[in-house]
């Protein structure tokens, strides 16, 4: 591998650890758990993993041995920044507890388990990925480990292997799934533990015992610098309204994060617009009335955040949607037929009055989009539509009616952006790279435990590493039941921005204020070298987080 | 200002210079120059700054003193990371030179001149911009200083600040300007002096005594950065193709020095391009080749960098927007009578059958843009062509195609990327922010030294800034003639891709390698605070430069 100068230089760099985790350690086990909710059911359904306690590693005093274990790793879903330093401090974890330990991977994700494509990762394949970013040392993948038949054929080559604990890194899915494969290798005696890893860019794994879910932090720090880069840009040449899109199809942790680092003129929050059956003309003319306040104090720049998945969380675009995805499929050989300048007219006429406005109400492209780009399951592809365009275009409409009427005086030029594979697979802040880890290194312990069914948890990261309490969480106690593909489903419950929690409470206090003043920050990127409130800060996120637990504590 | 907590570390940075502009400096004056063609020409236009001699600054015995002086300043064009600290140096330099001398800015570019609008720049408004991005401490414009009205008007405000001499800092249009407004400040015995500082971050005012334009550097790291992500996300996920624009309308050093840095697997250089006389299919081939020969080893991904000009550089193209515009010009009317559907049709029908070819093979959203969006003057707006997109669609129906005959076998999968504006205002790598505050303290030095008609000019900046060499070269000596809106005018070459220079060649000696095996580097963000080989970095281009003047001047 050709490596850049800052990559020669990172690999040396020794993620820093809980005290707790090295020397000595004891393990501290809780009270029995329960799960958030549905709590009879999801008994019912994991009775041998459900109710476990929390386990808090503590400094031991006397020193345990343990025989050697071989482990297996599964990279699963998206990529996120520090993959890679959960696996080494997986690795370094076992060889710590018995230097005989080896690590297997299993290649392309749970695929890897299923079909049986695995490397070995010794301490010469490790190295070349510390403190780097991607999922490339053994690849990702998206398939679920859902069934019976997987598991059984994912027992073959752990025994083969003689594999007695298997590691899943992943989101909230691939957690559950971990649950489950758990739970089924535990009623059969498998002899095969399995433990999780709390992985997202997304933010949304996230409860009381996971705080937060690695790759977030620098994935919006990245995010975070680019969009800054774009601020000051726009605040020199004071000309353009920025639209920036960013990923995060369903919460939306990132745009709130990067609202807080970056202090944008407007920020979009999900949650907030659904909370507020808020429709897109409301988002429209919310943009535009800011738009229209700022040109008339001479600014006609501007910067918006908007959450990829906003269109989803529209309440009226949602039934739009819905009933476009019914009519069409009902009536997909009729529009067919429709000649393409004549369909836009067709749907108007064909929708239900409410939802026919709406439609008619959206760009040509949007229009056209929501019509023609279906899946193979015949639905609308709401993850195709452009968003920032969409807004920019919306926005720039209303701004013309606006001047007719005099609301609005001023120019309105706009550039968009998408900002989504730049981030996922950078290289981790240190943060990060202490928090990932610091995750496998303490899930090298719970599996040294005998344990099964937990998810590695690493807490109190606002305070220096040495701080940090590493230990495990039953992954039962963090499920509900939810509906899934018309079923009820145990599942992780996914953590949407909390409209009465800190950070968004932050941001909704001082958003009028960034609106109309000019108060953007400049983060710049991520710094591995330098002061350490430079180079070790958590999310902004987090750390108001933890300022209003220490105040509500006192 | 609200501050990250990089930008306060990263206030207190004393960027490095030259060690002979400390201390005691004394003045070297060359022979008389030449300019780079048309001399005599050029000698007519500018008989009181041609034939200047270069100027380089060394280490004097002898202090002299002298007078303080007033100084005005003013940016000039598009953002380039770094102005702030040109400024910062030009600042320290005359309070170095005379603790007395004052420094003013005009606000928004030359508009502030002329127009009369300026601040005073003190050690208080400086210090706030210290190894900053943006060019927000007095704003940007791009109104070009041509006229004599304006150079009056100027003197006007010059003449009451009593101002002596004034530094422009912008690209090769902006420093030509520079030097006709020395020239008449001299002819008419103003009073006023003028020096040029080298601003773009397209990298293409660059000669024998200019090696580099401030800014460039630190955009291709940061566009470098972001692409080396995308890369680690891309050889991860093994899915996508990610088309990935960069900014620079015309020369093509942005992408060239980006694939130095990350090795994509095919980077477009537009001046091959036009060389070659290759046509859009030609590109379009090219790429598809290379896609099938992956697809046929298994790797259904990979990268494309392409510079935004490209279009305007395949001469087939340029024949077909050349058509366009004057068969547009003269049936305007008519062709705003045929029916939206009808249009590309009516457009095939029209145009000559080479061009005709040409058309219907593009796009549908293409051909629209080339017929629909003119620009005031009626021009098709080539600017506004996603080229990304188009290229992305265009190979995937080339690709479409070579199935049929089983001449592609694979997956293709796009994502497209644009990147400018992320990197535009970044705050200077360590490179340009030593760079520019050089450029900045020798342009005080020239001030001082009587000189007008000059650019800054800061050399062998591949050595330890101590090492630099600083001096001043006449603008005249850069020029030649063009043919610009229909007249010979005189302006600075501008400095194209060479395709027999030693950077072009080393990627075209790699490319194939690149295009095949996956050999991506990923530089991560710019560092500051960490170890030299990391930090202090120039660009590729700059190395490879220097290596092959090294070993021929052996």
């Amino acid at each position: 591998m050709n490596k850049s100068a800052l990559q020669r230089a990172r690999a040396s760099y020794m993620p820093k650890v809980p005290k707790t985790l090295k020397g000595i350690v004891k393990i501290q086990e809780g009270e029995p758990t329960q799960s958030v909710s549905d709590q009879e059911a999801i008994q019912k359904l994991f009775p041998n993993t459900y109710g476990m306690p929390i386990i808090t590693f503590v400094k031991g005093t006397e020193r345990k041995t343990y025989p050697p274990m071989n482990v297996g790793v599964i990279l699963s879903g998206g990529q996120a920044p520090g993959g890679h330093n959960v696996i080494a401090g997986l690795f370094d974890g076992i060889k710590s507890i018995n230097s005989q330990s080896r690590l297997f991977g299993f290649i392309l994700g749970p695929d890897g388990l299923i079909e049986h494509h695995y490397m070995e990762l010794t301490g010469e394949v490790i190295d070349e990925y510390r403190n780097t970013g991607g999922f490339d040392i053994i690849g990702s993948g998206r398939t679920k480990l859902e069934d019976k038949d997987q598991f059984d054929k994912g027992l073959v080559i752990l025994k083969q292997l003689n594999i007695s604990a298997l590691v899943i890194i992943g989101g909230d899915d691939s957690n559950t799934n971990a649950c489950v494969l758990a739970e089924y290798y535990k009623q059969i005696g498998a002899g095969v533990q399995v433990i999780g890893c709390p992985k997202t860019i997304d933010g949304d794994l996230k409860n009381e015992m996971i705080e937060t879910s690695f790759g977030f932090d620098t994935a919006c720090k990245v995010y975070s610098e680019v969009i800054g880069n774009i601020q000051r840009d726009c605040n020199s040449s004071r000309k353009y309204w920025h639209f920036i899109k960013l990923m995060g199809r369903s919460a939306s942790h990132i745009a709130l994060e990067c609202a807080l680092q970056v202090q944008p003129n407007i920020c979009i929050i999900s949650e907030e617009v659904e909370a507020k059956n808020q429709s897109l003309d409301d988002i429209v003319q919310y943009i535009a009335d800011i738009v229209a306040k700022r040109a008339a104090n001479g600014n006609n720049f501007g910067i918006v955040l908007i959450p990829e998945g906003v269109i989803e969380f529209i309440p009226a675009m949602k039934k739009l949607i819905a009933e476009l995805n019914e009519y069409l499929a009902k009536h997909d050989n009729e529009f067919k037929r429709i000649k393409r300048s004549h369909q836009r007219d067709y749907i108007i006429d064909k929708l239900s009055p409410e939802n026919s406005k709406i439609y008619a109400s959206l760009p040509e492209t949007v229009a056209r989009q929501l019509t023609l780009e279906r899946d193979p399951h015949g639905n609308v592809q709401v993850s195709l539509i452009e968003t920032e365009k969409l807004l920019a275009e919306m926005v720039g409409n209303r701004l013309a009616e606006m001047k007719k009427t005099g609301a609005y005086v001023g120019k309105f030029s706009t550039q968009t952006h998408f900002f989504g594979y730049e981030g996922r697979c950078a290289a981790p802040s240190n943060y990060d790279a202490d928090y990932c880890y610091s995750l496998g290194y303490t899930a090298a312990s719970l599996i040294a435990e005998g344990k099964t069914g937990y998810m590695s948890s690493v807490r109190n990261t606002t305070a220096p590493a040495s701080e940090w309490i590493a230990g495990g969480v039953p992954i039962t106690m963090m499920m509900n039941l939810e509906r899934r593909h018309g079923g009820l489903k145990p599942v992780i419950r996914k953590a949407y921005v909390k409209l009465d929690g800190a950070p968004f409470r932050t941001f909704a206090a001082n958003r009028d204020d960034w609106a109309l003043n000019t108060e953007y920050v400049y983060p710049g990127p991520i710094q591995y070298f330098g002061p350490t409130e430079v180079c070790d800060q958590p999310t902004k996120t987090l750390q108001i987080e933890h300022e209003e637990q220490a105040k509500n504590s006192k």
